[in-house]
């Protein structure tokens, strides 16, 4: 069904080197139009299946796309790079995954290292990290090489973004808190060097605002979204003098510590306490006691996010495009919030 | 504190392409020996931080590695995937990541798309698929090309794996639900294509014949491993004359699935039946019903194929080294089997 044949038994045949090969295959102007052909012919002989290829030859590229993401263990990461690879595959593309493990400086490195290995374009989601290394984005831009950011962006003339309106985020999640009748919601959040999450927190900010209920810095926390730190924090709330009898998390790992905490100190949720998690992890909804929580649709992040790259590498003319998308947030009320 | 320094920075300094100033920096034997000195200089000059390039100069590497699973969003496979990293980062290599989504028509794809990024080596996993891909795997030994295999393998002459010992594995989680008292275990199971899935199958049926249980063809299903496929097989089993008191399940998304159906059947988990999970995903701990499992111990895995891998690059004079290295499963028992 599939091809059996590689650029190794195309150099075999020929005696020469897969390298030699492989720039023939990608139509390399190093190679004399003699030894391009022969290789070319051969290969076609041989049934080499050159889909991948197959643009290649035409268009000089690679036909390989970078993603980077902060990490992939994370739901919301790894369901928008199946949208991305859903919407490049069919178009031809291969992809290929980095991790800086929020590592700022690994960010210029993974750059470097795919541009060099000569990938057609690059989707990033950034670190969380005080390291700005926007002088990076910016020659990208100069230089007119594809590139998009998902999610975690930098404002930077000339990048193309996909994102969620965290802010509005922010905002339907605080309300919803307040619609279950809290007075007084807590706030687990994280670095603001991140757009995301400072749009959550100001989002946050403006509901308590409009529903006329007091901000209070001293139960804004900011923390790494881990089970751990939410029990742990949740534990220094629930010790305040006036504790809160809400909690919204930026993210489900938070809010699941934050609940088993406070069930552990003999209160109940939603009834004591209500918890509001974030980017519906899988688990959040398995759970006996449900997260009410944010989906960000990160299929749908990712299709459009690759969309729009595909739009700059397929750019005739270099027309200057620079496009924002901004995906609507999605409150899912479950159990952790929903008091009868 | 980083780099601002990019290849672009240089080649707009010079007015040359970042193609040339690559190839200057990795060293190409393609350029004139003075304008490889030039850009090097300039490089140096500008502060441009070579820590990736520092080995590729001396070694003409990439310090690229890449790594092939069939998915991300698998807990066992990111966190594999982490392990590698763990060992690679501090060695001075990059990892580039790649999914096949379990399609075996992509893998020969990948891997030829991997080697023309000029990767110095591959991890894979391979896809759950009928498709053989052997003849390239054995190409690539052929051609001395690095290379190990982690969890899902073929038994191909020449090719390093690291995987968990999947027989013992099926054995000590059928033997568990036997001393839980369970006389009639199914056993729901994947493609018999990889290794991994048959070796639990005999470690089951070996477990049954040791303790005296008789095996039946007609409770062992094959099946892809979602949450809505074990709901589905286990109301068959239920449905059955002489329905099971206990479930092996080859992935706790089978196991979950199994439970949620039997709950609703207003049966009990474990008194009626004991279900077992494998693969020790993180939710199954989460569950308010705990899931026993298995542990597989990835991030070992993923530490010791990397260092196969760095041993095959590392080895100066060729000598053909094959090792495999066979992990002991881990036994979690949790609530979902745990009769008082």
């Amino acid at each position: 069904m599939q091809s059996k044949v590689t650029i190794y038994d195309i150099a075999e045949k020929l005696k020469i080197s897969t390298a030699t090969v492989s720039r023939a295959l990608n139509n390399s102007s190093k190679l004399k139009q003699s030894t391009l052909e022969l290789i070319q012919r051969t290969a076609d002989e041989m049934g080499y299946q050159r889909n991948i290829f197959a643009k290649a030859l035409k268009s000089g590229k690679s036909n390989t796309i970078g993603i980077i993401v902060p990490r992939i263990d994370i739901n919301f990461f790894s369901s928008a790079i199946r949208g991305i690879q859903e919407e490049l595959n069919p178009n031809g593309y291969q992809v290929v995954i980095c991790q800086t493990y929020d590592k700022g400086t690994l960010e210029v490195e993974t750059i470097n290292s795919l541009i060099n290995s000569q990938v057609d374009g690059i989707l990033m989601s950034i670190s969380n990290t005080k390291i700005d290394n926007s002088d990076t984005f910016k020659t990208l831009v100069k230089k007119g090489f594809p590139f998009v950011f998902f999610d975690r962006k930098k404002d930077i003339e000339g990048i193309s973004s996909v994102t969620t309106n965290d802010f509005e985020a922010g905002y339907i999640a605080t309300e919803h808190l307040i619609k279950q009748g809290c007075k007084r919601v807590a706030h687990l959040t994280n670095n603001h060097a991140l757009d995301i999450f400072k749009d959550r927190f100001l989002g946050y900010k403006k509901a308590l605002e409009d529903y006329g209920l007091e901000f209070d810095s001293e139960i804004v926390i900011k923390t790494p979204y881990k089970i751990d730190e939410g029990k742990k924090h949740t534990r220094d709330l629930l010790a305040l003098k006036n504790p809160p009898d809400g909690i919204f998390a930026v993210h489900d790992y938070l809010a699941f510590g934050a609940i088993q905490e406070i069930k552990a100190q003999g209160k109940n949720v939603p009834d004591d306490i209500c918890v509001m998690g974030f980017s519906n992890e899988p688990f959040a909804k398995f759970l006996e006691l449900s997260i009410t929580t944010v989906n960000q649709s990160p299929l749908k992040m990712g299709k459009f996010a690759a969309q729009a790259l595909l739009e700059q590498i397929n750019n005739p003319n270099n027309i200057k495009v620079e496009k924002h998308v901004v995906l609507t947030p999605e409150l899912l009320v479950r159990k952790s919030t929903l008091r009868q």
